[in-house]
């Protein structure tokens, strides 16, 4: 079964979210036969390369609020990720940024076989330590806390394919209906949005697990057809 | 709908099974509304690097046919190619090689937004043409065909991102069940192995529209996520 979660690593619901899911496939009886793969979602693909502005400035131009307001609302959502045990989970003293450079990271990563690894390991960086991971130095320390090789890291955040990935991932995403992440999806069959509870997503497992697709129904006889072994001539 | 289909490039019957697959398409009512995936697969991958060798040497070796009888059936091949529309398709004058850069290289022209383009143009190169398609010189050559500048096409089979995309069609494929190519999949659901006649294509697709998945099903009503606008805070 294939689980896909599309995240922005800025977003403050995608870290909780990804906790939840954790959870839900932890408990999950046929985890084993799950391949999780993270897919990259830029909140704001048009923020200024190089960029970087306190997230409370951000929110204060786009919201409005005042700082009490703020204040408040960020404490409700820091308060909620503690009860899913994400502590410190910073959400009002970061720096925002564009974030195309570390999906481009995070690809890389996956590449390397660290995918899950890399994505727990950006939110911790970001929200559990308030590291900057908007510039490739940040990427490269990042890549040293993976034992990925700085050469290896910054040659990776050059490598078109690589961009070419993470822009592939967020044109999928909006031809699923994806507006907001996180948004989960398995075998492109169901979907959670949002960060719900780890009984919501527990229960889309179960669901997609009862209704898997059958294996794949195959026509023709191979009597046209080549194989490791050589081509077949009728 | 999504059709993908796994090939190599010096298979004989994978050049005809796309012809007949296209011709399907072709004829398909809801031909709109299909995305065609060209998918990777090596029918010899530790064929040396570097090395070509005459097709006919390689098929002696192989099969131990003496000469009259290879002929004979290389010419079935080629007669069965030409009731396909594919005339010359040279099956017995070629050589053959490693196809791991050409197919690093169709993975670059995709990105291009050239994969059906360049799939179709190297069948015709190596089995219209007669051309060599296995090392950086002849790839650049077929770049130019196709409007890609050699800076590019020679950056890009040096790619490991590429190399890795390559590497992942033919896990995916086995992981399928796949042995022999062409194979063709819709949505997942539904196979074709081998160069089937333009009618099993057609039928598949036909099946496998009837069939088509339904839209994806989300639950969650957004108040944990973040979109372009913000995050919601309840």
């Amino acid at each position: 079964m294939k689980v896909e979660i599309w995240s922005d690593v800025i977003c403050p619901w995608c870290g909780i979210g990804q906790a939840r899911l954790d959870a839900a496939l932890a408990a999950f009886g046929h985890a084993g036969e799950v391949e999780v793969v993270h897919r990259s979602f830029q909140l704001d693909p048009s923020f200024p390369q190089g960029k970087v502005v306190p997230v409370k400035e951000m929110l204060r131009a786009k919201y409005g609020m005042g700082t009490d307001q703020l204040q408040a609302t960020l404490a409700r959502v820091e308060a909620t990720a503690a009860t899913d045990g994400l502590v410190p989970y910073r959400v009002g003293e970061n720096d925002v940024g564009n974030t195309q450079l570390v999906h481009v990271f995070l690809a890389f990563a996956a590449e390397k076989g660290l995918e899950h690894t890399a994505w727990k390991r950006a939110y911790t960086a970001y929200f559990g330590e308030g590291r900057s991971i908007f510039d490739a130095d940040s990427l490269v320390a990042l890549g040293a806390d993976l034992g990925l090789a700085e050469d290896d890291v910054r040659a990776a955040l050059t490598s078109p394919a690589l961009h070419a990935k993470v822009a592939a991932d967020g044109r999928e995403a909006r031809a699923l209906g994806c507006t907001g992440v996180p948004f989960v999806v398995i075998d492109r069959k169901f979907g959670v949005s949002g960060a719900q509870p780890v009984a919501t997503f527990r229960g889309a497992l179960e669901k997609a697990w009862s209704e898997r697709p059958a294996p794949l129904v195959v026509e023709g006889n191979d009597d046209a057809s080549c194989g490791p072994d050589g081509c077949k001539v009728p």
